[in-house]
């Protein structure tokens, strides 16, 4: 975190004053030089957020700590095309389920969310999610209404909470320049540049499915033609399967049924390699980490996605890219989302979690 | 500069000390409230570099002083596929050029070149410069071996020094998130993002052109095929317009010859429209600034290149992207290569001014 060993000090200090931490000595069997380092590990009872992955036809969420440890997982159904009121709603039920199992001196700082969509940098609005039919929707505003005033609910496109998850704690740990590509129904991408996460002047950074990828090609969603999302999304795999549309939400499941990848599914690997291709000669990156369906992908189609990379981008860039399953699995979004609500605790603790006792949900 | 009032202070104060500036009062015309603040100028007999803007067929000079006052320009032509050791020699006998007309006092702190290539983000290698048929060619070591060694020689990508000085010093000035888009006779971008130049792992970010914008489209000089550049690049345009292959490096003055646009050139605008909206739904900048033969071509097709972008980038970065000329005309590249050299002065000017005298290329 590019902190030096004071600040480190005195920060685990006030985490543990304040009953968030814990430090234990490191394991009997871990050898190394010099005086061995007290482990800090967030208290089970300590602060904690609710983390939940809204997708198409399900929402996933989890109670979180510090460090990213989930305490405890609930899902719900949801519509297909849901609406955001009723949607609300079940995901605050999800926070109270979660809240209502947590160690009794456990106290709840935050609520992270992340939504397949194209989210404002502020105020917690989903611009458009094509996938949800959303349309300017303020769904922060419609989550924190059943919840305690106190409690943040901060929002976030799932790539880039990905994107981030993958940085800080999965398979990008040390490497400053990636993209984490998620395939759900659409395809949409969170970037990490110089260690930084890639927002755009609105926050709408990283649509990467609507790249311009067959000037005359088919219809997409959004409204143009030919977008990447046409050539590699979800309906385009289950109509190269042979799969029926109401197949198209859980693709993860249905592709991890295949042993090997008929060349139809064989031909979506070289697209996505290419379409990887611009994005790798635009962005540089260290890293490419393929998550949501394009994970169950990858183990079909690795191949064919790494020699269409290889051929159709750039010298440069292409001999220092590797892409890569997520370090995460399926939890990327769900972990980016609960590193979303803690940082106001780690940038502000003695604030937050002194008042947190009266923040309960 | 996101820097205090004291710390100005402090850093004027230095800078004049050393002979770097002057503080002169301001203009009688200019009224504003309270006290007047006096103003900063480069001391034309201080210390400034050389800028070079590597072109296809020429190089173009400049001697600089600190706040981008331009103090003399000097230019020579290049063959078109020059020879690398010749044009470090070229470049460098520009750079003396430049220095002997400099005022006794003044000192050379450094050189900054600008390339239309993929530049490695340290050791001033050009890994390939598709347009000037350079690989894997030291251009900073061939310059620096003709001048004093203790006068440092930086180099990037043309279209990210353009990205620079238009963030600094023109029509991006406030702006954090911009994309400078350069049409020479391949096509490049550099991009600010969140404030900061995008470089990339390797620094090789950027590479607009080599988007796939059509599968089946034509041959690429990069090996593959319908990439962006083959569609809106000067070879493309130079066929629209009937125009002869030698005025391909000079496409800029032909077309300001035109008084209104034929069909062909309008098409060529469109798919200029369509490839910039890729990059807004990827990078979500508020400002496209284009650049090279693109400044002449926008001021033909400026209504179809934004109706385009408009018709084609999602709604939400689309509403808030303003496409505009360079507000530094011709000289972004120049300008840009002048900031990288001056960099380490401003880092610390006690250092590198004190030491100044000595070098003197």
């Amino acid at each position: 975190m590019a902190l030096n060993r004071s600040t480190i000090a005195a920060l685990v200090g006030e985490l543990e004053a304040l009953g968030a931490t814990e430090q234990v000595a490191p394991e009997a069997g871990r050898r190394s030089a010099g005086r061995p380092s007290p482990v800090v590990r967030a208290d089970s009872a300590g602060p904690y957020v609710v983390a939940a992955d809204v997708g198409v036809g399900r929402i996933r969420a989890a109670r979180i700590l510090l460090g990213g440890e989930v305490a405890a997982r609930a899902t719900a159904r949801v519509p297909d095309r849901p609406d955001p009121v009723e949607t609300a709603a079940v995901l605050a039920g999800l926070v109270e389920e979660l809240t209502a199992s947590a160690p009794p001196r456990a106290t709840l700082v935050g609520v992270g969310v992340g939504v397949p969509g194209v989210i404002a940098k502020t105020g917690g609005v989903v611009r458009v999610a094509p996938n949800l039919d959303w349309r300017d929707v303020a769904f922060s505003e419609l989550v924190a209404a059943h919840l305690d005033p106190s409690v943040p609910v901060l929002l976030d496109n799932d790539a880039n909470l990905g994107a981030l998850a993958e940085h800080l704690r999965g398979v990008g740990v040390g490497v400053d320049d990636l993209v984490y590509v998620i395939g759900l129904v659409g395809v949409g991408a969170g970037f990490i540049v110089g260690g930084a996460p890639l927002l755009g002047a609105g926050g709408y950074a990283g649509e990467i499915g609507h790249m311009r990828y067959r000037p005359d090609g088919e219809a997409c969603h959004c409204g143009n033609r030919g977008c990447w999302e046409t050539e590699v999304g979800a309906v385009a795999i289950a109509r190269a399967i042979g799969a029926p549309a109401e197949q198209v939400s859980h693709l993860d499941e249905v592709l991890d049924d295949f042993d090997r990848a008929p060349e139809a599914l064989r031909e979506i690997g070289r697209h996505i390699g290419v379409g990887l291709a611009s994005a790798v000669n635009l962005f540089n990156p260290r890293l490419v980490v393929l998550g949501g369906y394009l994970r169950s992908l990858y183990r079909l189609v690795g191949d064919d996605v790494d020699t269409a990379l290889e051929e159709r981008a750039l010298r440069a860039p292409s001999q220092t890219v590797t892409v890569s399953l997520p370090g995460l699995g399926d939890d990327s979004v769900l972990l980016g989302a609960a590193e979303m609500a803690f940082a106001p605790v780690l940038a502000d603790p003695v604030t937050v979690l002194s008042g947190a006792d009266e923040v309960r949900a």
